[in-house]
């Protein structure tokens, strides 16, 4: 089969392949358009039963084509988890947690990363940059390192140290910058021709978006072939939105599903949130945050939700009508909300990146505000892992024994 | 189907099952028996090309018989994943890793939480404790908070303190030892009566062994009803080596599998080596470790691989005598060559423990040696992220910039 055309999301425009450059003239993302009659030839519910776990599964609905250039370190199909416990307190019958942190580098960038490296690698390039608020950088690092490409990663210095300390590791050269994610894609875009590197930030090139399109096609598998009412997403530059989205049409236009899209709801930190404020313009209601209940700080570590810290995402009218058309919703939540989740959700087994807890978080305060209802079937994504994000020194409450006697003395104070 | 009875690894002798305390009166560790006949009537290779991807597709052979007392939080079914660019470079022409860094807790310890707290669950248990160089502890107090069972965790002080802080996360007692792992031990069975915990200590309850086993199921079923030729394994307890070894027995009973064991490698530290020292008594040869070849140190990073570090462990004699019988061997490595191995597993996209990254450097020293051969299928175990063992502050050297000349500046210095 050759390789998909481009098609522009906004006029619709069709355009050969190329990795690098996905604006169309009228301003549009361009997306990877694939031949679905021919798709539908061999990917079909059944031939996917024998397959591997992995997210190369659905390979027909991903634009690399020679098993030699799949960059894989082991991404994909990772549990959906359900919360029984939860069920039982909420006003929710069903809720599921995808563990997007079982992916190979700790995060769900892990996808988008393996589908854009493997571009490159059909292409024969060989140096690539990404400015990143974290996981982004630890996953181009990684499969870079695995294809052979040299790595350039641009990082603002508020960004946790553990994720910013893996880069190296993984042989990328590795630049903190004073300053926010669009001033390190300003620095990348000032040295891309200089210095040979192509571009992986967010909708620059169609691979991220394909990648993380397999957490859609995952999630429809993962439940039957249908999809969820709700999902609720921690929201940056968008691009699992987008790519969740396209993985739905894609399955309605193979027939795999007919039934209605999800809601999608954008979750995003409070004074970071032009996708909140992009709805509120757009529908003048009040949006569901301000009914959000305000949890009490009770976690000693109150991480940042860096990776929804993207001030402009590169396509918010895409985003916007996205999840205007599945009738969904955006909201912000706070520091406060996210910190209080994580330790929920650490008591329920689940160590969850802020930007995961920060989905909880919106999932509550939804239940309260009586916008998500008792008969939705809800999926959280939990993007990370909580670990990435962690302070040391964070211990120093934790006793020193030596003895049971030592033990006993700590418990009754 | 009823619970299986135990069996000692020993002289044999059968026992009614129970969930705590292994030893046989003859000194063997005691293992759960099942009823093969009756597992084969309904685990079959067919049946399970149609199973969902979790350690629990293995069930028949899991001591938990009723689904609402397995907990689980999406663990096992991790990938193999083959390492092509190094094929070209070593000796050997097959090579894989088991990336149980990818388990829910970030390290293989998943596995035999989720059986043992299953079994805690199925008997009412309410409280359990385990002594643990990390890992384990996390993943305690994970599955322990998921079943609404309350953890204690019981951590010698010079473990990674990112690992220790996850524990609280998840809602457990957490508790710092000044001393090695046995101390920890010593305090809990001095609490265990008067607090009513359960010892989840390795090789103390059946659980966690059951659970490793399905490490050597999913190999068998992954590497296509094989099994490798060698398989080398970081050990510090041992119930990983005992788990895999089981599970290959049974394979075999079932008529799955019918070739020859493969060659357990057991990983040790250099100075903490019981394992190592009783394969060289036993065989009067030199080991393998006299030969590796001593890397110089090439990483700022030189974490602790504390989770090998076992000076006693609990059957001793049960791991020798897999070793020997599977024609294995055991080998010591040293910080810097964990180093090393951490960097060059680095630079082909992989996170690795130092447990994990001291497979690799064993398995180069037994490539340098010759012990390894050629034509051998290895497979390498890596435990956990590297993260989980991080020190912060490694980041100093990282520069920090404005502008794109700001880089140059630095990529010309």
């Amino acid at each position: 089969m050759k390789l998909g055309e481009l098609y522009c999301s906004r006029c619709s425009a069709r355009l050969p392949f190329r990795y690098q450059d996905m604006k169309c003239d009228c301003g549009g993302t361009l997306l990877v358009a694939y031949d679905l009659e021919q798709v539908a030839k061999t990917l079909t519910k059944e031939s996917l039963q024998l397959r591997y776990s992995s997210m190369w599964r659905y390979r027909e609905l991903l634009p690399v084509r020679d098993p030699a250039n799949m960059i894989s370190l082991g991404e994909g199909w990772t549990p959906l988890l359900r919360m029984p416990n939860w069920e039982n307190k909420l006003p929710l019958k069903q809720l599921w947690i995808k563990r997007e942190e079982q992916n190979p580098t700790g995060s769900f960038k892990s996808r988008g990363f393996a589908v854009a490296v493997s571009l490159l690698k059909q292409a024969g390039a060989t140096k690539a940059a990404v400015p990143s608020n974290g996981n982004a950088a630890g996953a181009l690092a990684a499969y870079a390192g695995r294809a052979g490409i040299q790595a350039f990663v641009f990082i603002p210095m508020d960004c946790p140290s553990l994720i910013v300390d893996e880069c190296p590791l993984y042989g990328a050269t590795t630049v903190l910058v004073d300053g926010f994610i669009h001033d390190a894609a300003a620095i990348i875009e000032s040295g891309r021709v200089e210095q040979g590197w192509v571009n992986l930030g967010t909708l620059k090139e169609p691979g991220r978006v394909e990648g993380k399109k397999t957490m859609g096609l995952e999630l429809a598998e993962q439940l039957g072939w249908t999809f969820p009412d709700v999902i609720i997403y921690p929201t940056g530059g968008g691009s699992g939105i987008i790519g969740m989205w396209k993985s739905f049409l894609e399955l309605k236009a193979l027939g795999f599903i007919d039934c209605d899209m999800p809601r999608f709801v954008c979750v995003q930190e409070e004074g970071c949130q032009p996708i909140v404020d992009g709805v509120k313009k757009a529908s003048s209601k009040t949006a569901a945050a301000e009914n959000a209940q305000h949890l009490s700080s009770v976690g000693k570590i109150i991480p940042n939700p860096t990776g929804m810290r993207v001030p402009n995402p590169p396509d918010l009218e895409l985003l916007l009508s996205i999840v205007e058309q599945s009738g969904g919703t955006a909201i912000a939540v706070s520091k406060e909300q996210i910190a209080a989740a994580t330790l929920s959700l650490g008591a329920d087994g689940i160590s969850s990146s802020p930007e995961g807890a920060a989905t909880w978080a919106a999932m509550l305060a939804l239940c309260d505000s009586g916008w998500l209802r008792p008969s939705d079937r809800v999926v959280l994504f939990n993007t990370s892992h909580a670990m990435k994000y962690a302070k040391l020194g964070t211990s120093a409450a934790i006793p020193i024994i030596k003895t049971y006697d030592e033990f006993m003395v700590y418990r009754n104070l």
